[in-house]
């Protein structure tokens, strides 16, 4: 029996794997920096103290030893990677554990793969959705990245869309049944929780005594209590301290949340204090391949925290052992006998960068780079996911035949995913609206590529700045449509068909020419190459979009969330436009 | 859907049952004391904060509002009583949840009542012993005090002694599938956890992903981490700041004891700052009626932590919150909605003392006394646990024929449950060895009283300090067989057969008289009557065990330590005279 070995190892009278000497060890558990050695065995610790021979022996020379970080909420989706890659991407720079919410590709990864017939959303079986959540959860055995799968709450976000997924609760409860996930991801239908909609309540009661992760931008009062009283008891979006406080007094655990789109970080940091800490925690959430390989993960947070001011042991604690906390997960998140020797070691306590990481007891990166990348085997891409792209081309038309003089156009506000409405006068040629780059005003497109039904959405859109070509992808949250901005039909039509020959991904066209590409095959989300391959693909798309004119940072990610139904007030599904807070369709066209 | 009331509730669509307003919220979520109201509805919070309309209205005038205090660790059959009188006791001072180890009827309650031939340890089928613990569970249901169990790790002790039962580790791991049970307690077998006897790990085994306790007094080092690493969580035996750090910074939570013979409270809060008191709790172990009714159980210690410098809301953390994290109690611990509404109403945060008491959002007790006490339904006593005293009579002998000069005595020391072996001079007449009180040499006598067997041991204890007469119990720490301390053997017939007659309890007597006697008619350790009548009883039993020359405070609890062969060094079972370092039975006499 293992365990009898590790507990002769812990008294003395066996020899451990490795022993790390003369440590300095970060121990979230006391509070306190305590010089020490550390004997690991089997994967674990075995004992913290002098004392320890070991077949392997390392001399740390007063190199601080932490917990391996964790991530209290990531979509690796969002990475456009592989949970493989991710992992080569993360655990360099301590980061062991996360705590995933396969949201994206539930939401796409339904059908089993192969084209379909008709589009009939009725049709989409119950327990479509799992296939995605499984393969994420295939993809991520055996890295050193210990990857805890949260059960995605909300697949479909509405009705209003062509969803290529759909998960109820009996689909998510056999997923923990199954042991496929750990908890409730992020409850992102707060406004059902909090009227007790009772398909999310089931959710919501599957996942009794289970981490069950809210999310809730700018509740408060009566409503955050009705949030917390149905049982949702973390949350990540808080934006500032005054909504994070609240929060946490109402107990929920705040995970800060430092993501390429939403950074929380700063304005969050003067919330923590010694009284506090225990129930805050850090998340990336949505982290681009540039900033994961600039920046960092939650090794970058904590020491952004620590430059803020905050004690280096509570920056640890925050990255550690009160997620372990928060998702139960009590074999980690602090050096301890017994738990994973998943480690983090490091030079300067006041900007910890990890040089060696031990993952599961095993020395898996070094001076920032994974060792042994190619033992990292990748799971086969089922079919389910690797033809995830079905358009119906045939009678694909981008056309919009002018009704009115005056059209609602999507007003896009740079670095928010809220949108505005603005009543335009439409500039019609040949009694078609088209765009009109002079006034920014651009075409937009969201064509269902789960069914391959046809049905395609058109309007108009504001704020990219364009002012020729078109991008395209196959990014959009959450139904993750294929989407198209642009100034031409031609243009629009090139992005859209290169990036379906792809099985999915982004592109950026002009005319008839395909100018830079990212494939991203699984599907049509994720790439199956290194980060620093995909972020090269996508500098290059960066690079196009900014030559043509568009002023947005990342004019690719503002534009994954123009189709999302749930964040007011405009958005484009592929079944027309909604008006968000009527929570319906509306006309492109203004009656006059 | 009752959850669907509580959100429209929370929300304020629906009037709460009650709502207090102007509390001052001792907020252990934020470490802040909030001016606010508490909305209470189906028995729990469903709202924090203004607005809430109800049917019925409290106003607090700023008396403070705490979550209900948990004790994390207790031996209800310690105070003598029944759970229902133990609730009447605690819950109106402001105790709403305690972890509850049955440990000491586990160890009685095993044969399913009615006499029984033959006295065959090898017969005690495995899961006799669940009786017992199940009797707990029943007689803990629908009182205002939520009695978590946990299942008792060492039933018997060891085999050097008659026991009442034995719990197998599937028997245990029954308890916990049924819902009996919700953790693992007090790993007491912490040689052979640390060791890693197979049945030990077991039984942890079979707790994986539930709170374990540990009991492991001084242990430190390679051998803690040993402990550690097996899986014990917690420790209530510390004793010095040295100690409680260590284990701290080893990954346990230490839960500071303040019990009736064992204060380790004073000591240890100087341990406590701001950065490891989440990690600590609270708990009683063993607390007698008079500690109880005089100074309190928890409430008493957060008073006493406050008194010492704990900063008040720190206090209650560690009385409520931490509790409920170590145990995954997350439905309490706290005042937030969701949770259960279990609330202690003060007015001086330096020195809290319950005003009122509300229990799953009930009223439940007023000016330090329980309302509608009569509602406490008693659950029946089956014969597993009321004819639980067994004593073969006939040949019933308590002369011990004199084999030597010199006798081992066990030397009691005040204070401590811990003994010494002294080889002392017999005082031989007839050529017997007898009692001799000028030297305070008492006889001292145990007898299986489980299976009738007659097995009985003889020795001498010296440390008392009875002139005349004799003490007789059945409660003797793990076994529970009857235990007698005396001048002569009349006397202790007496007091033995008073006890046994009474199905169990306490008597002194003298001569053929019965002078005072605490009749403890369930398994012999507790009585159906109320806390502050067996106070009464018990007060008689010392003030003549003190008349008679008795110079310890309470030589009833310390005679019920003289058979534990668990603790040095040395010990009488009924199976003879233990020498527990040795692990062995040692002779009476010495061999000259």
């Amino acid at each position: 029996m293992h365990n009898v070995e590790l507990l002769a190892v812990a008294r003395g009278e066996q020899p451990a794997d490795l022993v790390l000497r003369n440590g300095r060890l970060v121990n979230v558990l006391s509070g306190d920096i305590e010089v020490t050695d550390v004997a690991l065995y089997g994967g674990r610790i075995a004992g913290v103290g002098a004392g320890y021979a070991a077949i392997e022996e390392v001399d740390l020379q007063g190199a601080f030893i932490a917990p391996g970080l964790i991530d209290a909420h990531v979509h690796i989706e969002s990475s456009l990677c592989l949970p493989a890659q991710f992992a080569a991407a993360v655990v360099p720079r301590g980061v062991t554990t996360v705590a995933a919410d396969p949201h994206e590709i539930a939401n796409v990864a339904g059908w089993g793969g192969g084209p379909r017939a008709a589009a009939d959303p009725q049709k989409i079986a119950s327990g479509a959705g799992v296939a995605g959540v499984r393969y994420m959860a295939e993809c991520s055995r055996n890295l050193p990245l210990q990857v805890v799968l949260m059960a995605p709450s909300a697949v479909p976000a509405t009705h209003m869309e062509t969803s290529g997924a759909a998960l109820s609760a009996e689909d998510l409860a056999d997923l923990l049944e199954e042991g496929t996930v750990h908890g409730l991801a992020e409850l992102m239908n707060f406004p059902g929780t909090v009227q007790g909609d009772p398909e999310v309540l089931a959710k919501i009661a599957a996942f009794s005594g289970r981490p069950r992760d809210g999310h809730a931008p700018a509740l408060s009062g009566q409503l955050l209590n009705a949030y917390a009283a149905a049982g949702a008891g973390s949350d990540h979006e808080c934006a500032t301290v005054a909504e994070a406080a609240e929060k946490l007094a109402r107990g929920f655990y705040v995970l800060i949340r430092e993501a390429t789109n939403a950074r929380n970080l700063r304005p969050l940091l003067p919330l923590v204090n010694e009284r506090n800490n225990r129930r805050i925690c850090f998340c990336t959430d949505d982290r681009m391949p540039g900033d994961l390989l600039t920046q960092g993960s939650i090794d970058y947070i904590v020491r952004e925290a620590i430059s803020f001011g905050i004690e280096p042991v509570t920056a640890f604690r925050m990255a550690t052992l009160n997620s372990a906390e928060w998702f139960g997960l009590h074999d980690r998140g602090a050096v301890a006998p017994g738990r994973r020797a998943d480690l983090m070691v490091f030079e300067d306590l006041r900007a910890p960068s990890a040089t060696h990481v031990y993952a599961g007891g095993r020395l898996w990166a070094e001076g920032g780079r994974l060792l042994n990348e190619k033992s990292l085997a990748q799971a086969s891409v089922p079919a389910a996911v690797s033809s995830s792209v079905r358009v119906a081309w045939d009678g694909f038309d981008l056309r919009i035949p002018a009704t009115g003089a005056h059209v609602r156009v999507i007003g896009s506000v740079e670095n928010q995913v809220l949108t505005e409405e603005r009543i335009l006068k439409a500039r019609i040629e040949d009694g078609q609206a088209v765009a009109d780059p002079t006034r920014d005003i651009l075409k937009m497109a969201v064509v269902d590529r789960h069914t391959a039904s046809g049905s395609t959405g058109l309007g108009f859109i504001q704020g990219f700045g364009l002012r020729r070509g078109a991008i395209a992808g196959t990014i959009a949250h959450d139904h993750h449509n294929l989407i198209v901005i642009g100034v031409d039909d031609e243009s629009m039509t090139t992005a859209a068909r290169t990036v379906a020959e792809m099985g999915g991904g982004l592109a950026i066209s002009d005319g008839s020419e395909s100018l830079a590409a990212l494939p991203l095959p699984v599907a049509g989300l994720m790439s199956d190459r290194p980060l620093g391959v995909i972020r090269s693909d996508y500098d290059a798309l960066l690079d196009a979009a900014h030559e043509f004119g568009s002023t947005i940072y990342d004019p690719f990610m503002a534009m994954s969330f123009m189709a999302l139904e749930v964040i007011p007030k405009l958005k484009l599904t592929d079944q027309g436009l909604v008006d968000v807070e009527a929570f319906s369709f509306v006309d492109l066209f203004i009656e006059e």
